[in-house]
């Protein structure tokens, strides 16, 4: 029966290796946490993932890395997934995230999902001042 | 049949009104955007939804304006509404984000919309040093 | 290119032709809606969906039509499935769903998605009595 | 870390206290559910949120108890959220949810997201009957 | 309170005895998994999911048995379908997946998740070439 | 206001204009669709993305191309993406997919959505057999 299993260090074949030294590196520590040995069932997804998610995440570009995790957090609570909420809960409030800032974001989070029901249900057209051009 | 039309100011009753008169007031502006017509056809309902709104994205918060729009705006994308995602990159942008934040945006609700089902798919379970002590 | 397109009575075959009598029959009308004469281009699809929908929907059972079709409407809503607002807002209208009553529905699917969210973000664990025995 | 904990009574500040006071008036019970207690985190949240569910639930419009209770439950059963489905099936029971009608809705749950999807993968054009007059 | 429980064969009605040994003789084994157990808390569900099932899922169709298995698998993990992830996991193991093959589905459910939400970021139209010629 | 547009090649930098060349190069065609037109507005967004697609959907895997774009559509049926459907079903058609494939495909898709939900709605606990060994 295929049940995924996480790949330790050691088990793991060069491409990993590569990968999982590269995260410790880039975020000073020695713990990887598990969605990489997991992902690492698949080397050419791990690789993939973990140079996209480092590049999206990384800090020097228009958005600071706080507003960066909460937005992560936001979708990933709308999305329902346990692990990543448990996740970027813990790296958000590594990068400042205050109890006031997880109420207000929650706040937002369960507004936006209301009102985007709201909106399908009664079946707002789009206001014109807010359509493409090209439409 | 049952098709929600826009209530007009002069149509509307004295809840709709007020409710009206303190949107034009709070955002300083005659324009009133289709979703308040349309929540109008029940006045409790676009009473309530537009107090909650108003208190939620109300400056003087943990989080600033622009963050705040953000947020909302990367739910109403994970959740594929028309209608909140042109309505909020309106707003957001009328707060300040350029291009490059909205880029920024995509490509971590993206990626975190990638990784939330990567994590369901491998069932990677919850590391310790992110799980809550209650469990 | 795959683009599908309707199946007409006169083109159909006599699976579907059947089904199509049968829809007519039991909704005692003309008129077939588009779902039916798309589903047609694979009849075991069509045949299988309409008896499901035909047995579900049927009156009689332990939920009144309106409920029925207040139930089906919420959950389209939730979905954000245009179509199916518009078909089922129309028959819910027709079973006795008066604005007032779509606005108490409405509310509910907005309140519901909100704290569906809240729940998963704040990491709500199930309270000791309402968790299943075997558990 | 950021781990949300449950806020009990004699933790709580003034404004949790009232909310929990009014919660166990109105329920007419000295049992407060865990969502209350974790919203308490942020005590605006906490205050909004049971305010909007109170006015919504309330007994006395348009819907019957029961039939609000079913449409929470379908909502919450369609996004998977397992406390939702859990304090909710609850609550409906007490309301008077049967086996039987539970059956029902679960098979009209499952129907809805089936042909939700079915209309988006055939790419089915809203019939002009069901169509808004001002589109 | 209502809290569904696995309905044993002992304790089955007729009809839920017939589907379960119909179940037993479709896939030959004397193990019937846990979600059937449950339907059978409404016979008529369980009749109709079963033989649905069935059906779509049988032997000789235009897809092979394990195409079917990953569509399923890709749909349920999307969902974030615990069970289904698991049961599916399993089903498709067993007819030929292996960890190269997960990990190719893997990497496209992954990024059809992300380019579904960059698509309605952008508001990107739909092509000319790809719409259908009657919109 | 912020309204996304797109970028056509002479109006484009460097960067996109590589990635224009190599979509045109790897699809051997002389059309871009409008995705990756949108995406142009951040370079490093449809950079990223346009080489994990490339990589992902490259024919020479464990999986054929027929059965990629299968799974890729299957996932945007059930996010409700109207562009992806579109496009990928265009994608599909091009690789082989028949009507009679595409009733197979969204017989499983429905399926899997209505399933994915009644597993949820009854709390079906996961099977031991299932279930990862180390949970």
């Amino acid at each position: 029966m295929h049940i995924p299993q996480a790949i330790k260090y050691e088990a793991a074949n060069e491409t990993v290796k590569k990968v999982y030294d590269d995260i410790k590196a880039t975020r000073q520590t020695d713990y990887i946490n598990n969605i990489w040995l997991y992902l690492a069932n698949d080397p050419a997804l791990l690789k993939r993932t973990w140079e996209s998610v480092k590049e999206v995440m990384a800090p020097g570009g228009a958005l600071d890395p706080l507003t960066k995790e909460l937005v992560y957090l936001a979708v990933s609570i709308s999305n329902n997934c346990e692990y990543c909420i448990a996740s970027h809960s813990s790296a958000a409030a590594s990068k400042g995230m205050t109890p006031e800032i997880f109420g207000e974001l929650m706040s937002i989070v369960g507004m936006a999902n209301e009102t985007n029901r709201l909106v399908a249900g009664y079946r707002v057209p789009t206001d014109e001042i807010f359509a493409p051009q090209n439409k």
